[in-house]
């Protein structure tokens, strides 16, 4: 399927509104915004993803409960504090920041939540992000899902946003995307913070496993330092205002066609960008007896150090591939495996049947002198596979967390 | 219990004597040997644990099935190249070591085992290697443990040895041990190639239950990068030479405590030498409901990336700290959770009944300076208890593993 692809990210679809401001949240000036609001004109349906780490930070917690209201009209983020690990004072902040929003708003209180990154551990200062939604409320408007964008970065160099049109049997609905997310990467799921706007009238029982689904291909497939956050939070909001309804067998399965490829652009996004990368990684686990183990093949090479450390040298060290492979727990015939490293710069092969091969070294490193790396594994021992995406390991990640805090 | 050290590492206990050569595997010449041969006077019992990665090399696949006859007299080990992925021929190239050691022993080829260790997919120099096990064999000698030890280390700083003597009811015995490992650690198990021996008499049914929970409790509660090994092998070698039984309850328990003993601390010393490391982590987790719980984790923070950057920037960067608890997979209360940083120059306490404090950063800092730095996480949550061991993540680990095959 081909998309027209269009500007403006989270607010591309039709009725959606953002805003950004500059709350001072790290107490330090910046030119960056730190708070940020999604808005939708109308009523929506709404499905979400968070993560599984047991200490969930306070807008998590909050959010799981709102969703099963199902009734979000309204998201407030900030970045700059992660709002986790801070007990029952971090949840009524969380409340105290939503309420006001909802009265500025005119919506109920379960109509609008809220997402934080940054920091674990430090309670927002709330004075200050009060007049921030103070801020956020009168700028909303359809132009701002960039600055949105800009808002919730944090270590991200980049912004990350993705926006298109599709075509329905009723007609064209557009779907639009944001996330942060450049360290604390990993399965399930890895994304700290993703939003997606869609106009499309959808219900919410359709979206939930649609969303999982697209999820599981995508952010659930990225990591880029085996940690999960305490954040992470992904919604999709439908609300209807394009008019075209999704109800056939077909227009469902486009719909879901379109959000797998907006949810695996983002993920690429995240693994391209992630903390200090010079390298993306994309690993293709090929031909396993089943889909878990061909996920659990790719995930686990994505997420080797010694691998990546070996890509940020530029060395074709597939034996650290197939370490990774071993290690990975799942289930596969050892003596078939076929491996490849390729980029836009050619294709190589380093093992074949199970044993390594003696290759030109040379091509080898021209291969891998290039930003996005492929690296195919094919066991020739069923028919499943999957693809993960990462990055390589590199000083710079090292340097960025070493002295995050600060 | 209080043992006498001494020297020799695995050549101290008596009977037992070792060799070591350069047989120039790598190519390149050295000072340091690449070969070694350890070798008891006398019939053994042995226990051995090996590496779970499904890739495990050609001397692990035969090492596997050799201990089944537990007749174990002799090992040859070799740095330098790997011998894994290396399909018939390498297995082959396997046994012609094993069965010419065993020829010039005047050993049964089941007497002989061999391990390897070096870069994954490339075979083994044959005739270099059948030279040097020519020149092992009249090297042997009770004095050579040291040389051992040095032979085995790949990109290892310092050579990893203990020895001491206990006393048990009929007299006593002596414990000696060497390993190799700095990268590639991880659980399970996580020690690549390790050799302890005893001149007690004790028999392999008894041994083997001792090792597997003395491994446990050390190796397979150390992590240097997440990424198991594909030729990680730990044998324990008796030969009775000290005449002194080990049979009693009370000798029995006094036995596996120094086993205990001695594998943590060489499981220490490698998460001490850990590749690239500025400071080794001992995670503590307390008061957890299983011990499965609070083994989990431990290893998760002592794996986590985010945290092991953090070290390295000494930042007490305690939300890492519970972020990796939290996505563990343990179950656990979150809201009784404290937190302490901990080493030679101090002790703090981060974090209180599930929430961060403020506390002196300065004195965090200065903690934080020591090179052991002992992380305590107590949930208040039940009486199981788990340490796990591992090091923070420098430039330097990247450095070695971006160019580790050049």
């Amino acid at each position: 399927m081909e998309y027209k692809m269009i500007e403006g990210g989270v607010t591309a679809p039709k009725g959606f509104k953002a805003s950004a401001t500059f709350a001072n949240i790290k107490g330090k000036m910046s030119e960056k915004p730190d708070m940020a609001m999604l808005y939708s004109e109308t009523k929506t349906s709404c499905a979400a993803v968070f993560t599984t780490n047991k200490f969930a930070a306070a807008p998590v917690i909050i959010g799981r409960e709102k969703l099963k209201a199902a009734k979000l009209r309204a998201i407030i983020m900030n970045s700059g504090c992660a709002n986790a690990a801070t007990g029952k004072e971090g949840l009524a902040n969380a409340d105290k920041l939503q309420n006001e929003a909802a009265k500025l708003l005119g919506l109920e209180p379960d109509e609008v939540i809220m997402s934080s990154t940054g920091v674990i551990g430090v309670q927002l200062p709330v004075d200050k992000m009060m007049q921030g939604v103070k801020d956020l409320v009168p700028k909303l408007d359809a132009k701002n899902g960039h600055d949105a964008a800009w808002a919730i970065m944090t270590t991200d160099t980049v912004s990350k946003e993705m926006s298109f049109e599709l075509q329905l049997s009723g007609g064209a609905v557009r779907m639009g995307a944001m996330c942060k997310g450049s360290g604390m990467i990993h399965p399930n799921m890895a994304t700290m913070l993703a939003y997606f706007t869609t106009d499309a009238e959808i219900s919410a029982e359709v979206l939930q496993p649609m969303l999982k689904d697209a999820v599981d291909k995508s952010f659930n497939m990225t990591t880029v330092d085996g940690d999960t956050s305490t954040n992470d939070s992904l919604f999709l909001i439908a609300n209807g205002a394009s008019g075209v309804k999704v109800e056939s067998e077909a227009d469902k399965k486009a719909f879901k066609e379109a959000l797998d490829y907006i949810c695996i652009g983002m993920a690429k996004k995240i693994a391209s960008d992630g903390e200090g990368a010079s390298h993306m990684m994309i690993v293709e686990a090929k031909n396993l007896q089943t889909l878990k183990d061909a996920r659990l093949v790719a995930k686990s090479i994505a997420g080797s150090n010694l691998f990546k450390a070996a890509l940020f040298g530029q060395d074709a060290n597939w034996g650290r591939i197939i370490g990774a492979a071993g290690y990975s727990g799942a289930e596969f015939a050892t003596d078939k495996l076929d491996c490849f490293l390729e980029s836009c710069a050619g294709k190589i092969q380093v093992m074949a049947e199970g044993a390594g091969l003696v290759f030109d070294e040379d091509k080898a490193a021209n291969i891998l002198k290039e930003k996005d790396i492929t690296v195919i594994v094919d066991f020739h021992d069923g028919k499943e596979e999957a693809t993960a995406y990462g990055c390589d390991l590199t000083y710079d990640y090292v340097k960025i967390n070493g002295d995050y805090r600060s």
